[in-house]
């Protein structure tokens, strides 16, 4: 067990903590990568999706979704929201606020169906919507368990650290959710400025900032655009960031979310609203119920946002899933799950709105288990043509546990999901048809030797980093390691690979200053 | 390591060995079954299938196919079926045949795109084709692995009775195919008697003749008639098993699978004919020209089996994957292999044959790299409109090893697909969409309570029989288990809960006099 301190932390920065040393990392000292992975690329999902439900069934869930609106009504408790709604002209009593269709689908159409969130590094700026699929790393675990551990811990400032550091290092991880582990080291108070300075030193990818209270938004929106470099004009032109909300079911936005969402709305940011309808304990026991409740709940926040802030950029994201009967555990990456990501594909579509989903497991440790239900969980993004994928790497027990192996074990079947994707692994050109080849090769021999092979065999095939594709001999000879176990090794070396992406002196100056000055100030209220 | 014997084995049929004694099982005395599992059902895949081939694609894949058998022609190294196609009017120089796409059209129309194989268990009938999909046992792997061995050894009778004793206990798997491991302690000459004996005995499912040589198809039909007291009339009205045949890519079928599919061609059983087509070895680099030639050489072999009995029943099997670029070996689940099946699925649907896929991984052990690409395998099988999938539980090593602890997690798997395509997960009648429920709970409290609920949470969701979906600290409490092992411990349990399907006295004397005849004659030759 790590010894965990909850104390205060230091003012400064903490020195950005790596296996190896410092910033400029060993990899380009060494002149060899700890992998060869696939290059950065935002892929475009060309399958068409997998959609259970037919015109009948959206309408009937539309319907209910706007009865619900309608007649059942969403609280929001925020009273600057309710002012907002009333003043929009929705039936409001106390926090319940009921909307009549007619308005929320004005709302709705206010809502761009694409849209891009820049990052610090231009070459990493997103496009959101479309046929993009986006893969996030995992968001907000508590806890922390790898495989020289062996044990599930508080998170700590380093496991967020590394955990950062392979979300930079992996070109087919496109951005960094909430913390990819909480660090509970860092008093709640400053945690949030010394996680995001450390996520905009470690990452020059698309960050999120967490609506929870008006000081940490207000911090985070200014961290980014300090690191940025970026005027007030340049940072409200486009998204530089987003946040992701959830309602709290059934019906309900808190407070902070709502304070949160309302402040990123106000200056253009990214907003996504995931719903955590699990179907059996906050929602609905059958899916298309739990699907209709997710859907009232996130149209209305999406509502108030376009009503402050018309055209503001927003997304759906579903995280419908079911219990476990047995415990009432969430289970996740189940048949209803993948169900429910599909239908809520097609009401994002029927809205016009671009879609979030995760890759999420129940399983507790890297094992069979974690991977055939988050490889249930990812194929269902793709099925119902998400475009954001949250959690994608390294989540486990629901959502509590944030892994170094199994970030690296999903990038391994990330990197296929994109590799998929490619249109040359179809392609139907005379080259690809190999009709000279066939015609040179007949009946005799192997293809290794033909020019057709010889042109073609470098790119040919997805090259995988992780899966050991040996016979069982040479697989044992090299000491029969399990997957697992393979991934921890791996993360070492990654880790000893890593370098920071560059950041202007200036920047950074801004930035280290921000952080002493909020610091000695107090940081943030801690009673949300 | 176990001590094999690969010496002669006794001529009566061995006891059929299994833990905790004899035939009836221990289930019905003790009362409680090792595990909940699904009931028996027959799937039917209600997704559109993932068609990434537009139809100027299909048709080029046709085209090139067309192409293949009218201008370099596939090697028929039999002379009987060299006979045949002369007589039919193809093209033939010595082993060489050319079928002009007139002929192979022409044949192809007499192919029924749906059909039957009658089970010796009748509840247990198959139908091939349609919106069908139907899962089978791991087919012929050399080896065997379990967790107590820890290590890979050649295949017994008792790993494999073991292995037939699951494929007969779980509901979800549909048929057995080949031998699930290959039984090197039994000699060659009358290894097909004894694992015949003990897979008409041990289950009542569908059951697989390899095409290896005249005495052993004949001898496997003979039995199959046998066991179900079938007369030879009612056995070829209909077919009562199949066989499975591979071509030897590039362009040949060999002699012993030609000649019992042409036996299995006239007694009207079922045939399907997957040619393993290894994109950059036996077959061109790239995936759509791996295609064209599976075509061809599976094509031509349904084209000769309708010309011998017009509308016997075919499917086209595809077996079309990439090698590793570093060492050659075969690998499966990959990006490449998904395309490669999806685009067979269309290639399928465009000729109105049934389809096979199957479920593969290269892992050695069942880990987490064997469920990811297990899971892409099985995925593009439903995502190809694949009917049969063979090899989908228990399949190591790119098929050279068995393992029980496998079979049992890919169990675990294909319960969770069949579950997925149970319409009632996106039904939106009014108790789907639930607004009644929501209506009462409004935004205080659960839906733990509700009479929705209280109606419907028996039968909701899915329940696992493998996957722990407890926290992490009630996982940890019960010994911190990681999948293969609980699969392992599960696998001893189900041995002893399992019991043999019935058979009438007369079918199992007549059975077991064949054998001791058919040993005592010598058995077959051991020289194919």
């Amino acid at each position: 067990m790590e010894q965990i301190s909850n104390g205060n932390a230091d003012l400064t920065p903490a020195p950005l903590r790596k296996r190896g040393g410092g910033r400029a990392g060993s990899a380009a000292r060494r002149g060899a990568a700890a992998i060869l992975q696939s290059p950065w690329r935002i892929p475009l999902n060309t399958d068409r999706p997998t959609e259970p439900l037919d015109d009948a069934g959206i309408h009937a869930i539309h319907e209910a979704a706007m009865t619900v609106l309608e007649e059942i009504g969403v609280a929001f408790l925020n009273p600057e929201a309710i002012a907002i709604l009333t003043q929009a002209g929705c039936l409001v009593e106390g926090d319940l606020v009921r909307m009549d269709r007619d308005f929320v689908t004005e709302m709705l159409a206010h809502a761009p169906p694409e849209w891009t969130i820049t990052a610090r590094n231009p070459a990493h700026t997103l496009p959101i919507g479309g046929n993009h699929i986006l893969f996030g790393n995992v968001s907000s675990p508590p806890n922390y368990w790898d495989m020289s551990l062996g044990c599930k811990v508080p998170g700590t400032r380093d496991h967020c650290a590394n955990l950062l550091r392979l979300t930079q290092y992996f070109n087919c991880i496109h951005f960094s959710g909430g913390y990819p582990v909480e660090p509970v080291d860092i008093h709640a108070s400053i945690r949030h400025l010394d996680v995001m300075f450390d996520s905009l030193t470690l990452t020059d990818k698309v960050l999120h900032a967490y609506s929870l209270g008006a000081e940490r938004v207000e911090d985070v929106m200014e961290m980014v655009r300090l690191a940025g470099g970026l005027s007030e004009a340049e940072f409200t032109a486009t998204p530089h960031l987003f946040t992701n909300i959830n309602s709290t079911s059934p019906l309900k936005h808190d407070y902070p979310m709502l304070d949160g969402w309302m402040r990123m709305a106000r200056r253009g940011q990214g907003l996504i609203v995931s719903p955590f309808t699990l179907a059996g304990a906050m929602a609905p026991v059958t899916m298309a119920g739990a699907v209709v409740q997710s859907l009232a709940e996130g149209l209305s926040a999406i509502a108030l946002a376009q009503y402050i802030n018309p055209g503001v950029p927003c997304a759906f994201g579903t995280f419908t899933s079911n219990v476990d009967m047995k415990s009432g555990a969430p289970a996740f990456g189940t048949p209803e799950y993948m169900r429910a990501t599909q239908m809520t594909g097609q009401m994002c579509r029927h809205y016009g709105l671009p879609m979030r989903a995760s890759g999420s497991c129940a399983a507790n440790v890297p094992d069979g288990q974690a991977m055939w239900e988050t490889s249930n969980a990812l194929w269902s993004a793709v099925q119902s043509g998400a475009n954001v994928v949250y959690h994608a790497a390294g989540w486990l027990e629901g959502g509590l546990i944030a892994s170094p192996e199994k970030f690296i074990m999903d990038c391994e079947v990330i990197q296929q999901i994109q590799r998929y994707f490619e249109p040359a692994l179809t392609a139907t050109t005379p080259g690809d048809l190999a009709l000279e080849a066939m015609r040179e090769v007949r009946q005799n021999g192997h293809f290794f030797g033909t020019q057709h092979t010889q042109d073609r065999y470098t790119t040919a095939f997805y090259q995988p980093f992780l899966s050991d594709w040996r016979n069982y001999e040479g697989w044992e000879q090299s000491g029969a390691v399990w997957t697992a176990e393979r991934a921890h090794t791996l993360y070492l070396r990654i880790l000893d690979d890593y370098h920071a992406p560059p950041m202007p002196d200036a920047n950074r100056a801004a930035l280290e200053a921000f952080v002493i000055a909020r610091k000695e100030a107090g940081g943030a209220p801690t009673d949300y």
